[in-house]
């Protein structure tokens, strides 16, 4: 029998931590003394607790490790992190560290870094001068890097709940059309009036003044549903009213918006006649054309092509928008980012400042975004189908909400608690 | 090769009946030559074909023109229908006419009588003094009732368009979650008007001076996800203004509209405080023994007990309600009905009249209405599972639209759309 | 400052128990200490904890305790539960104690009784002589019968993992298309026959041989998806080779599976010619009609009839089938109970004995199933449509594992992994 | 009132053509006289129709023309198509015609050219010498291509029903899953045989020898649940045995694949343990980056790093396979074209002599796919959503079959049909 002890630090029974790492422990075969426990008996006090884990065989005890070390179980008498060199670029060395989306930090010198531009599935790359460390994706390492390897002088920290008592604070937050989607709607609101705010702030006070656990942009991320079911008029109102900063979407959101601008049609169906227009399925291909020809959305915009609706928004609020590229685009737009790399890329650059995240009406763009988010920004997942949303508030923050509804009734609700009159 | 001339009426082309009779005789393995074909050259004008079927055999013709009756095909110099008593109480002939949910007629001594309350999978019972023919559930046939066998002698009409030129009359009205459901809301909102003038001329002018074909009522067929999502206030509106005339449900629907009305909550999640509240799901079950103590719900509203809501709304305004039961009830409340051919008795007897149904948020309600309903009947079905429309719009007539959306925006947006201010 | 002291006592690092119990006190808005703590370090040992709460004022207090008595915290010191009697026949006490499904205890004269037949959502009964404790249906009170109110005095105890090491001891036992089946499947088989040899050995050896906790009868609870599908043979053979002893349905899987054996079709579409026969939509009904005529399904069967089927296999083995009615019901076939109530409470005297709770493609038949069913029998949902599952996976036990596949592939794979060779 | 007579010739009765066209004309407001209608009176017999279309104003007519043409009606006395030149690169002349994907011809110095790669939303390129016209995408136009505009001078021809009397004959081919699909899946297995006959002909006796309807080639689009879900054998099998010859999916089907021979898990989920491994999460990354070592997919299996499975097998037998990169993509897979065009381009590529399309578990890739496939093309789409087959069946062939099963079944079953042991 061997022993091993490790000690566990942070909000780990407001997160259900402890009894996951003690469960872990007795599944795979271990057993457990629970030498020293501290629970903060208020919500701001941190929690402690030190454990002993025994095992048969020094393997099974160092498997028992490895699983629990994703929950934050640190093994007392740390040591620092392995380093090995990328063997050649776009490689990684074999038993690469992945990450996960929680805060972590990796132990060099003797000394814990927090790992920038925390993103789950990626490798970590330290660099010495000066000392950093950040997150690599597979395809952007050089041979030579350092990365780092195996699990010791690793450590995430699991969430503490949000200080705003919203529904981003609730676990409960489940994926439902049978809850009241009200309040989830009014919470949403309330945190782009704040974050909106902040930004105000952050431009006229500077960096500084603002809050930065709050985040200074709003991300949306969309799908053309919300054209063909009829919530142009209520995000363009929202991007008008400076409640949206990032747009991520694909070739079919903007191309149906400007089909609206300038066939009044979505998909060929009449937005305002409610019914099939005859040859209306050629409109977003002829409106694809036309943007093309025009060289650009800003340039269809600005020479009176595109006159209404979400891209002429857009250009003229200075959104950031990411348009990355699908296999089933027709055109694209030449704004579109065909190569996916380069896409994802793009949204990574994108991300620093967002404080929320609103997807709506999309799987491919929003499971995207998702892998590339932290876990602390709070997300909400709208689609008509249960199954986009469950798939995000999987994810396994306090954050993630998911509402069950369609995109145009979830904007215009959105856009009415922000005062709109549409 | 034998051969049979049979000759079609109405509007076969609108409704494509003409077609799938020609495709039917094709891939049964007969042929035909299209004696005659006069097409009605405007939307009023109805049509007329003459086809002479042909068959290797005797046996195939006859299989033929049986398959191509349910069309509407009437083999050219009609016979009476075949009657037969039925058996014993309860058993219909063994060979008897089961009936579509389209206007159907039956000769009976060379003279065709309407078939009256149509509904579809029943028999056709024919009584002589006065001669009239009518429908018959199998649970409610008494031995030796008079019934339709066979198929000779019967004959259904394919529907017309509606005069009215909304989403009702159109066969595009798809079920998708991708169209702008804005212009189904306010045709159905324009409907619900029209009804309730039609119903006010009728009762100030009496039955003779309303429009028999547009109905003089609204029926509304809903599950409890219309109080869990938040869709009280607006269907209380609708009925306050009255707009509704005939409610359908089960158990769950008025239980959590009154625990609503009692605690505040719906399934326990508060309705205003948007989360779970602790023990809130035993609060529709205290509702129920509230209730069962009051004696009903009638009481529990004169008493004061129930304040406001769906029910409140409903005694107020005397609305015809058939609270039928399912298996999966708590309680229940004491004016469910348990026995399930007795609900469909009552559901029945509620129908004469309906110009309009709406269903929201109700699977096993929703279809067992839509067993019960002519085809003639416009009907909309809202639910967020696609599933649910697809089977209703199956139903094989213009009439019935799909929308895919959550029953509380659905509620809030028709409200708005008939000026509720909520 | 107020403070009480409780207690916890169970597998309660297993179950999630004891940070639930934490986590609710502190979102309340009370604190605590915890005064003692035992965690059983192995599997089979069990834990306990002393939880000191406290909060500002008695009545926060109290709603503390009241909402972690439901997780099975206990009040030290505690008394008898509080009885009052039903003030008439079906109407509780207003502050009747609504029963979970997991096992339960009430406390009468300083003794804890076990509470028979826990179910959730009922009330429990106090019996004198002999003393005993039993839920009872709110519709089944009489008047004057002693009921257990309030919350003191009652303790409910947090599930063991059974001791198979199945997928029914897997929380992570989640509801996805996305998950190989197999290995469910192949555990449902091993309990299947476990539960058939432990029956033989109850009729052999006497009800004293067998293992009550392994149970003596499986249950299968069906939709009529299982006919339309294909999955009728394997369904037949198993019964046939004495796998399941209990099956729950409506009117449609028994009438669409007699359609199978008399006209070779369900629904009309032929099983064996892979489309629709003409008139085919007719079947089921002309089917029920004739097992009316017949008197029912055994004279049906036994008069040859019906031939083969899961009808034929149910009545040669004498099968416990409770067919309970609902409103879109055609016919019905004679067997069906068409009272709601009557239903429910033969379904709960079908229950005894289940070891194992089989649900597949019926989402009425199947929720009322788990309303009825003890927290503690393995109970495995499967259906094409992932919302089914997900209900029935909420019920919050081990030992609810939910299968997203067509019904016709799961039943042919189980009747395979159980050796057929069909 | 202007008057012009078009013509209908095909199978316009079969195909439901030409009451569309006179239901098209009614509804836009104009009338008609059927001057001559000659229907085929056999299955092989096309049938001929000669209408005048009556309108108020000559662009009433013109706009009624557009609309009908898009059915097939030919004006009589057809002239020559209209063609103008691209203005530049990667754009077409405003009005250019998009296409569908029906056959079509164009009309040039007064003869019909049939348009090759026939594919919807893509314009068409007329070259001269020698004298031909094609499909072109819009990226891929040049500037000065001769492009075909307006309507003038274009036909297209509905579909015949395919020769053989399977599931792909039929358009009561719904998608449900409450039919039998076992008749489905044993037409589809018929259809794979014929096919690799037809391949086996080619390659034996020459080009000319095989049935150039049939095809030579079966393709498969797979998504990753193939893998997770456990239809990895049945899939290799098929691939091993020769029914399959080009397969288009992600990077995740061939990560997870491979992830499965090197770790035995999918997803990180044990293939044979039934529960997740620890840390199993990270096992795709570990499988990407070994194969980016290795330097491809080609170069993993031939150095024995990957044994067994779905890529083995292709490789193995020189399969072609287009893996088109995605947004959402880890790592990629070094043979991911990460360029959503190129990767359009390279299915293009692969699609000559497919005839037969099997869609699995994919909604991107099926749907991308759907675009660039002519109508003619069978095509059956598996998903355990029924949302995904829809999308395909509304294509409007008599071909696209739609199974809602999940895809491990469909595979083995499918792989058992053709008399796999596994």
């Amino acid at each position: 029998m061997v022993t091993e002890t490790v000690t566990l630090e942070g909000h780990i029974i407001d997160s259900l931590i402890l009894p996951k790492v003690l469960d872990t422990i007795l599944q795979m075969g271990g057993a457990f003394d629970l030498s020293k426990i501290h629970v903060g008996a208020t919500r701001k006090e941190s929690s402690h607790a030190e454990i002993r884990v025994h095992a048969e065989t020094t393997h099974l005890l160092e498997e028992i490790l490895q699983a629990i070390q994703a929950h934050g179980a640190v093994v007392a008498g740390a040591v620092d992190c392995a380093l090995e060199p990328a063997p050649k670029d776009g490689v990684l060395p074999d038993s690469f560290y992945a990450t996960s989306h929680l805060p972590t930090q990796v132990r060099v010198n003797g000394q814990w870094l927090d790992v920038e531009a925390i993103e789950m599935d990626l490798a970590i790359r330290v660099v010495r001068d000066p000392l950093h460390a950040r997150t690599v994706p597979m395809a952007e390492v050089k041979a030579g890097d350092m990365i780092v390897t195996g699990r010791q002088g690793v450590r995430v920290f699991p969430l503490e709940r949000p200080k705003e008592r919203d529904v981003f604070a609730f676990m409960e937050a489940h994926v439902s059309s049978e809850r009241p989607h009200r309040h989830v709607i009014a919470d949403v609101a309330h945190r782009m009036r704040m974050i909106r705010d902040n930004r105000q702030k952050a431009l006229n006070e500077g960096e500084a003044a603002c809050d930065p656990e709050l985040g200074t942009k709003v991300l949306i991320v969309g799908g053309p549903a919300i054209v063909h079911a009829g919530g142009r008029e209520a995000l363009s109102w929202l991007i008008d009213s400076g409640f949206i900063h990032v747009l991520f979407c694909g070739n079919a959101l903007p191309a149906h918006d400007m089909e609206a601008s300038i066939f009044g049609t979505s998909l060929g169906y009449g937005l305002c006649a409610g019914h099939a227009v005859p040859h209306g399925h050629e409109h977003h291909l002829r409106t694809i054309n036309r943007v093309r020809a025009a060289g650009g959305i800003k340039q269809a915009v600005e020479s009176g092509l595109i006159k209404d609706g979400i891209m002429a928004s857009c250009i003229r609020k200075n959104i950031d928008m990411v348009l990355a590229g699908s296999i089933r685009d027709d055109g694209p737009l030449p704004d579109v980012i065909t190569d996916t790399l380069q896409a994802q890329a793009a949204m990574r650059a994108a991300l620093p400042g967002v404080g929320l995240a609103i997807m709506v009406a999309t799987t491919l763009h929003a499971i995207a975004t998702g892998n590339c988010l932290p876990a602390k920004v709070p997300t909400v997942c709208v689609d008509i189908n249960p199954a986009v949303p469950t798939k995000l508030s999987d994810r396994g923050s306090f954050q993630a909400v998911g509402l069950v509804m369609d995109s145009s009734s979830f904007l215009r609700e959105l856009a009415q608690e922000l005062s709109w009159h549409g």
